[in-house]
């Protein structure tokens, strides 16, 4: 055998250049030098976002109909079909590429807990104790020494002991003349147990550290991971960071990550991709605020039921096929070290428990985030994503549901869709007598697509406008040139060439309105479904609607509502509460009750499989409609879509 | 710099070459190279008892009075004083040699155990379970569903899980077609907590593998190691295994052994050592029975605080510094494979707990084994070695100490003292009318040394036989040539040259004599001293002796009484228990009642630190005479030794 052959591949603009084998993947190539190319299949061939041009040198492609023949004459490869033959420059346009800078915009209404009658008491403490020395009348050991101490002093009892704290512990006392610190953890009680664990003794350091005092909390999510900083002695988030899941890459839904855990070393290469995550989030968080990762203790986590066995090691094989069984509901604490993140050896991962395989620790942190369990209101409890997940409930029972929006609301399968960063377009008004619109982006940059909050604004701006009818078709009629047709029926233009940042027509076509019907009807058939099977005649019981994640903080609730994806209610009744699942992770490193809640809570909701619920079939088919076939569902749209089109119908005539 | 040179070192009779860089210590390479070479100072030069003969090369030697004029002219040199300078060809001689063949003598008087009053009910339970497949009406999570079926079927609950076991859950469950068999462990009650922990659940494979349930038992002794396989579905041992502790190459004592953790890189070569000897034990229990590492649940361990110590890697530094702290009492249970242990990855060590530095888990491990702390009647347990380790005490209380005896009884600062290994002169008659002797030696070879036994066992024969007085030197006037001046005053010739394997004479020296009534004296005043530190009057008034340990195995009760190491109690008193730490681990292995009373044991277990007592000075000065000042302290003996004086006496005049 000889030695496989050495072959540079250039990427530019980033100016990265690896040394790879002859025949590897181009994806794969780019993935390993760092560079951030956006594969929402996974690498099958099927989406067409990872599509890059070759400058120089040789690939061997299999091409698909994702890439033009002109384009493929310009030298556009999708990076996932190429295996590099040569010595290589390749070009990275900008709609392929994730940027770093994702922005995480709060928003004034989001609120920060709805939880209530918690008390601050971190299931994460430090105790600062004096010990006498050993003397020849009182030579028991250094750990029968501290135990006895910390018994006298704060009543600490019964604990177990990490063996790593007996590993320390001769030295710490000693460096610290018989004065430590040290750090105990409550862990949350087993299901079904009466009551909760003793502490845990963690750690120990010589002297009083009781000032540096920190925690981690962290929403693993399928497209972001988000972390926070905690300050456990002042209760407070001190810094922020937030970073792409590096396993985007491999695929832009859970899907599909899944399907790449399938492959050899997958699932190893995946746990990698969120662990490299994690660790730049953590180390930013530290930078921020000059915290040294000694003095971080602990690290809550939530994620989706994917994203959690994932980053555990576990393969997820079987979230994907029925009857849909992730391996577990609640994670033992692990050692977060033992998996590879970039903490000290004491530090534990407590995972948010999943209750099923697509209603995961996010959506059980959220829960507990927004307190619904508390109170005897009948809520409805929402997060927007790939995946829609539903939780209906009060403080007596929650019921639960997911499903498969598809991946339309984070731009995949919208012609120009894209996640919501620097320069997709969010917000959108059309001038009703030119039919000319008026566009916004994120950060204010020169338009690049559309994310998923701007493609249902767009909608419900063309709707009410009479561009768009009831059934998701353009009127060709109207005297625009910004309708026309395309190569996907018709299509609006909404930015011409010059003014984009692709320098391309940015459009809407009516295979995107299709695609976003489907994605809603999915998404308010669930609500109906599950709404129905709890024995709940109508949406129209809710006291309260809480919508979750970072998509539905950035929807506008009247465009929602118009294009049928929200509940026809009073507006007053929603509420925004953001990063449900990074809000339940920092509300239990602060609160040893709510963390107590946590597993309960999980425990509480009852899941509903949609997938082979008749009702929801004939719920989501009725949805396929802007915005229901039943007009009794959405009474405020309907009356306000009738008064707007007698309105034209006046004008016009 | 300039890389090192590389140097063959190739040791005979053994045949085995090592390459090592020039100037390496000589008794290192031969450890590297897997040679065994007594080394009973640990490398310090000031026992000699690592002497080799170089047969070709050269080495940079340091000399010492250890070795003399003549065999240093003979090429022969201390390995831990020699550094290597070309390639080397080394003889190590029989007297310097470690062998493989420790033997392992069985003696009828070993009892089981005598702890009584516990049910056989193992820690390590394995249970048969065959669990409902998922459906959609039924997706729970494979955790769940395994504890659910547990609950169900065999009332387990509030089990907490080993993170490894959730890591091989889909697999094992799917493989098994939902029949499974889970491994649960009870680990030992934390001191001072009400009641045990729940079972834990460190193992699930596909499949009912019941059958195969076995654990092991270790005793980690400063000079062997040996371990038991146990069957535990019959509530037997099926194996037995011994073989050196590989650290014997590192010192002889665990003062040394201490000393050589405070080099760099010791404490760590220390460990590698132990965990060798542990690994290779393993070995051969398996080999043995044919059994398969995985079908091995548990190893519960018991030795002295050092040992315990270096193998979990904590630094024994101040064992050996006053006021002689240990880093722990107990410890929390270890993964055993994370230390370097060669079994399955849900194995987990329990070690004894100990009392204190010098009372360690292999004498509470004893204690729970003999069953000392269930009954009412007062006992004296023993264990004898290099340090003697005494416990006194009943149902209610139990107090105990140490004290160093020195290597005397393992054959150090013994002239031709050895390890009781196959040549080792064990058994000793003289003919009281011509003081010649008749020896017997362990396996019935040629002899090479004495015993630590043996020298009891000829050294209150020689006190019978008047050949040395009660003041422990050699009667001169006898007419025998047996008798003789020597290097260390007069000496008594057991073997001659011709006779014995290391072609030199074997004799007992009047130092031997000295080295042995030291050794005897510390015991006995050890004993004395704690009895009456307790409010006992005297030694008579125990109900029982019982010795333990390997060396007391094979005392002969006469003969130690008659050198005053043992009480002069009626002999019935007297329980021999074998390796009374193994035993303690074997029983726990099998019993959780008796798993639960270990830690209530140790704690129980009052230390007397005997190094700062003046009674203890007294009382030792007291016992360096044959058997001992007070001739009331013995009785019997008192009178027999005068009996035969006045025979002899007789039988002259």
């Amino acid at each position: 055998m000889t030695e496989a052959e050495k072959i540079k591949v250039h990427f530019k603009p980033d100016n990265v250049e690896i040394v790879v084998d002859r025949g590897e993947n181009l994806l794969e190539a780019a993935i390993a030098a760092g560079v951030r190319i956006y594969a929402s299949c996974g690498g099958s061939g099927t989406c067409g976002t990872c599509k890059v041009t070759l400058e120089k040198g040789e690939v061997e492609t299999t091409r698909t109909n994702k890439v033009s023949d002109e384009e493929f004459s310009q030298g556009v490869r999708q990076a996932c079909q190429s295996r590099v033959l040569s010595d290589l420059t390749v070009y990275v346009p900008v709609e392929s590429r994730l940027e770093k800078a994702v922005i995480s915009r709060e928003r004034e209404r989001v609120s920060e807990s709805l939880a209530t009658g918690w008390r601050f008491r971190p299931p994460l403490t430090k105790y600062f104790i004096e010990l006498p020395p050993p003397t020849m009348k009182d030579n028991t050991s250094d750990l029968s020494r501290l135990l006895r101490g910390l018994k006298k002093r704060y009543s600490l009892s019964n604990m177990s002991v990490e063996f790593s704290v007996v590993r320390k512990l001769a030295k710490a006392l000693r460096d610290g003349d018989w004065k430590v610190t040290v750090t105990t953890l409550v862990t949350a009680a087993q299901p079904g147990a009466k009551g909760r664990h003793e502490p845990k003794l963690i750690n120990v350091e010589p002297g009083d550290t009781r000032g540096r005092h920190y925690s981690l909390a962290f929403d693993i999510g399928t497209t972001t991971v988000c972390g926070q900083l905690l300050d456990l002695n002042r209760g407070r988030v001190i810094a922020d960071a937030i970073e792409f899941n590096q396993q985007i890459s491999f695929g832009q839904d859970v899907i599909s990550r899944i399907a790449y855990c399938q492959k050899p070393g997958g699932l190893e290469k995946l746990q990698q991709a969120v662990l490299n995550s994690i660790n730049t989030v953590i180390d930013e968080l530290l930078k921020k605020k000059k915290v040294n990762i000694e003095d971080i203790g602990h690290l809550m986590l939530a994620g989706n039921t994917t994203m959690t066995q994932i980053l555990f090691g576990l393969d997820p094989v079987h979230i994907r096929m029925a009857p849909y069984t992730p391996v577990a509901n609640f994670f033992p604490p692990v050692r977060a070290s033992s998996l590879g993140i970039n903490v000290a050896e004491h530090v534990h991962i407590f995972a948010f428990p999943a209750v099923s395989s697509y209603v995961g620790g996010d959506i059980s942190s959220g829960v507990v985030g927004a307190g619904i369990y508390q109170r005897p209101e009948l809520t409805l409890f929402l997060d927007i994503g790939t995946n829609g997940e539903i939780v209906i409930g009060n403080s007596e029972w929650l019921a639960t549901a997911s499903c498969s929006a598809g991946p339309a609301f984070e731009g995949g399968g919208i012609k120009h869709g894209m996640v919501a960063t620097i320069g997709a377009i969010e917000g959108f008004r059309i001038d009703p007598s030119t039919w000319e619109p008026s566009v916004t982006t994120i950060g204010g940059a020169k338009p690049r697509g559309i994310s998923g909050s701007g493609l249902i604004n767009i909608i419900a701006a063309l709707l009410r406008a009479g561009a768009i009818s009831q059934n998701g078709k353009f009127n060709p009629d109207l005297p625009t040139e910004r309708i026309r047709p395309g190569t996907d029926g018709y299509e609006y233009v909404l930015c011409r060439a010059p003014e984009t940042q692709t320098g391309k027509d940015i459009v809407l076509t009516e295979v995107d309105i299709d695609n976003l019907m489907r994605a809603k009807g999915a998404i308010y058939a669930g609500c109906q479904t599950l709404t129905t099977s709890v024995g709940i005649r109508s949406t129209a019981e809710f006291n309260q609607v809480i919508i979750a994640g970072a998509f539905g903080s950035h929807l506008d609730i009247d465009a929602s509502i118009t294009i049928g994806l929200l509940p026809d209610l009073p507006r007053e009744k929603f509420i925004f509460i953001g990063n449900g699942s990074l809000l339940g992770a920092r509300m239990t490193s602060f609160s040893t009750d709510l963390l107590d809640d946590a597993r309960r809570v999980a425990q509480m909701m009852t899941n509903f499989e949609l997938s082979d619920s008749v009702d929801f079939m004939n719920n989501y088919v009725a949805a396929l409609f802007l915005p229901h076939t039943h007009a009794a569902e959405f009474p405020t749209i309907t009356k306000e879509l009738s008064r707007l089109q007698k309105q034209r119908a006046r004008q016009g005539g």
